[in-house]
């Protein structure tokens, strides 16, 4: 056993517990503000079940990684949500983020881990492109599960904007975008 | 596309919703209880990071899968504390409850869903025993960031005991479950 290697990870998966304390704008269905951790285990488990409607095959154990380490940089940057217009500093507080917390790890996962973290940002694979469609398609879930929308009603077309991407990068569960758009408007979850 | 697995697919995916309000014993560092989806995130997580630990080489995917579904069946059984003494219907009830929730599923993810939560429950491969391993060690972590115990203060001699299969199962991982342990019981959390 590696023993400096594990004290480090050790540290690394303490301070991630973090994660469980940082809101995001949805809800549970009982009715709190859904946290990043219980976010991050839903699109998950998401992207193991859907993985034959992507857009091409990719390495889901790459995607599952994708995933479960997305929003950690949430721990010192906070949620940004996706409809709040000031997004000026988010990439620069979560870049900052994720060298604070990747550096904990030994390096060789210190490096895996911070070039899995700008892969995801950046959608540069089929791998990430998936994850950023799964991550997109959970908020509309969940909504529609819940129904509610943080502190109250969306606009459709702000929602029907900001999930274009999905129309290329997945194709196949576009359909499924707007038929869940509609169902929200439906429900005036959306207006 | 196959819309018909993936209308399935969303109809669980809707139900696992759940999981987010299926409280622990443990908690957050925020001082609420834990739920079972943030925890299944954080071992997952954890057995990533961790996999050069294991006792033998692991198909890491499976790993992933198998901690990700490993509580989904307390959306209908509830959590068991590991230290209450009635197990008795725990069992029973859990095999009820993946029944009906990976029935949800298609038939092809329904069966290997199923095989993965018996998996998980039998410890029969190297798979499910580094994840039973992970899933152990998570809690005496959790203790220790949060500074708390559920509601009080449970015995180290139980602790040790319910967790002496690791020292069999991941003979690496053991000293650090012992260091854990007195850590806690020096932060008087254990006695």
């Amino acid at each position: 056993m590696n023993s400096t290697a594990l004290k480090d990870q050790i540290i690394f998966l303490s301070e991630i517990e973090k994660l469980k304390g940082v809101l995001r704008a949805n809800r549970t269905v009982d009715g709190r503000y859904e946290n990043s951790a219980e976010h991050s285990w839903h699109v998950a488990l998401m992207a193991l079940l859907l993985e034959e409607h992507a857009n091409s095959a990719v390495d889901m154990l790459k995607v599952i990684k994708l995933l479960l380490i997305h929003d950690i940089v949430e721990i010192d940057a906070g949620d940004t949500w996706l409809y709040e217009e000031n997004q000026d500093s988010k990439l620069d507080d979560e870049t900052k983020a994720a060298n604070r917390l990747f550096s904990l790890l030994p390096e060789k996962q210190k490096q895996e881990y911070l070039g899995l973290w700008n892969e995801f940002e950046t959608r540069s694979t089929a791998e990430s492109k998936f994850a950023s469609v799964i991550d997109g398609i959970q908020p509309l879930l969940n909504h529609l599960v819940t129904g509610r929308v943080n502190d109250g009603v969306i606009l459709a077309a702000d929602v029907r904007k900001k999930k274009m991407y999905i129309k290329d990068l997945a194709p196949n569960l576009w359909h499924l975008v707007e038929e869940m758009i509609m169902e929200s408007e439906a429900k005036g979850l959306y207006e």
